[in-house]
């Protein structure tokens, strides 16, 4: 039977991969909580024209993902500081036309450190893509003022590291760190690296905590060993799940429990 | 739980005050037939940016309603003959970008026309409005060529009537035809003349069939005494559901049974 009363809040996803994860997440939370609110992926040949709508029809809220989050900043009214500082977008939240843009990946980051109580100590990133300096501004952000950007790639990893006063190299080499954070695809299903180590096992044994911010799978060789290691770990799914966490929060007002975001978490990724 | 896919097909309607019947016929009918699509209605303070979304979001289809019939059309990109002959547009269908304008409520009397079997002898239709122009176009269209318009609004009421080379009258007087129709809002529930009689009964006697617009009810004052006079009758509510079906089919391509049709409108009012 129809669901959709006319006077339910829409809430979509931009993208040009449209996924069934989000939709799954937010509409559990929505069927949960008994929010009159529905939620749907879309991907667009003209944002545009999609952002419009998003004004024209009132839609709430937007998440926004590749190949358009850095597209998508001159369409908006306003930045909030997440999404500034890293210059990138994942989310668009919808006042009776005035469009905020924020990004939820370093609100998470954030989150996740005061969470997990992160001693403020030295911290390696590996990484200097898109979500790499979404997770490095957060951390610096954050008191991790001491780090290093492991990066192949020079340019984008000298850039990254002088935003925030790090250093930069190409390898690790023997470095160690107190915090270690992959951002790269090393240990991702399907990647090229799947069975790939992001960090070799004496570095694992120098750290107080390890950080795999790669989701799919969530048991990934880098937190297998940390956990082999004792080693406190923070998961990708922590971070998309928590990121999803700080979208509904924006749209909806309601900050679900813990165990809904999880329960949520898991069916999303179910689908 | 969630219903809504990734991959659905979504159609929406656009309207100053939406309701919910347009959103319950159709979705009635999604899943009664296993379509992969979804409804809902919405209403906008900036016409041109929700078209825009309609194009940028892959929107399918877009019902319009007051007060946007006319100022929808320089926002599509073609008009059918259905909407260009009464310039009023109530459902645009989006192929791939390219917004194509009809009006089903024009298209909805030339059917009921053949549906009936109705004599093309004279007509009168009393009214003026957006309504009557759509009804006497598809009434001269489909072979009334003799006909009066019945409307206190002069302007108007003359204006329809030398389109179509028909008579105008203030008052029906002691004026008779074969076919009957009302587009006024005499009967309507809720109205300044919910007790009235559209057509007075010597009218109604002298008649070959009676045609009432007025939905709400189905059974008005005017439908209850044609039958009661042995009149074939046609119904507002049966305007309303061919002119969904319409919509309906151009959405979808397809056609549902004349069953399901009904039990869909049957659905869409008891909401």
């Amino acid at each position: 039977m129809p669901i959709l009363d006319k006077d339910m809040t829409l809430c979509i996803s931009l993208s040009g991969r449209p996924s069934n994860i989000g939709t799954r997440f937010h509409n559990y939370l929505y069927d949960a909580l008994g929010l009159a609110y529905v939620y749907k992926a879309f991907t667009t040949t003209d944002l545009a024209s999609a952002i419009a709508g998003v004004r024209g029809l009132g839609i709430r809220g937007c998440a926004v993902s590749m190949p358009f989050k850095e597209a998508v900043i001159p369409l908006v009214d306003e930045l909030d500081p997440s999404a500034a500082v890293i210059e990138s977008v994942n989310t668009i939240v919808n006042d009776d036309g005035f469009l905020r843009a924020y990004n939820t990946d370093y609100l998470a980051i954030v989150r996740l450190v005061e969470r997990h109580g992160i001693a403020r100590g030295s911290v390696i990133v590996r990484g200097s893509g898109g979500m790499a300096k979404a997770v490095t501004a957060a951390l610096h952000d954050s008191g991790f003022v001491a780090g290093t950007i492991i990066a192949r790639n020079e340019s984008a990893g000298r850039a990254l590291a002088a935003r925030h006063g790090y250093a930069w190299q190409r390898e690790l080499g023997e470095s160690t760190a107190d915090l270690l954070v992959n951002v790269t695809p090393i240990g991702m299903a399907g990647g090229a690296d799947a069975g790939g180590l992001a960090f070799p096992t004496p570095a694992i044994a120098a750290a107080s905590t390890v950080w795999d911010v790669v989701a799919m799978p969530v048991e990934t060789p880098l937190v297998r060993a940390a956990r082999a290691a004792g080693k406190p770990v923070v998961t990708g799914g922590e971070v998309i799940a928590i990121q999803a966490e700080e979208q509904f929060v924006l749209y909806t007002g309601v900050r679900p429990s813990r165990e809904l975001v999880a329960a949520a978490s898991e069916f999303s990724r179910a689908g």
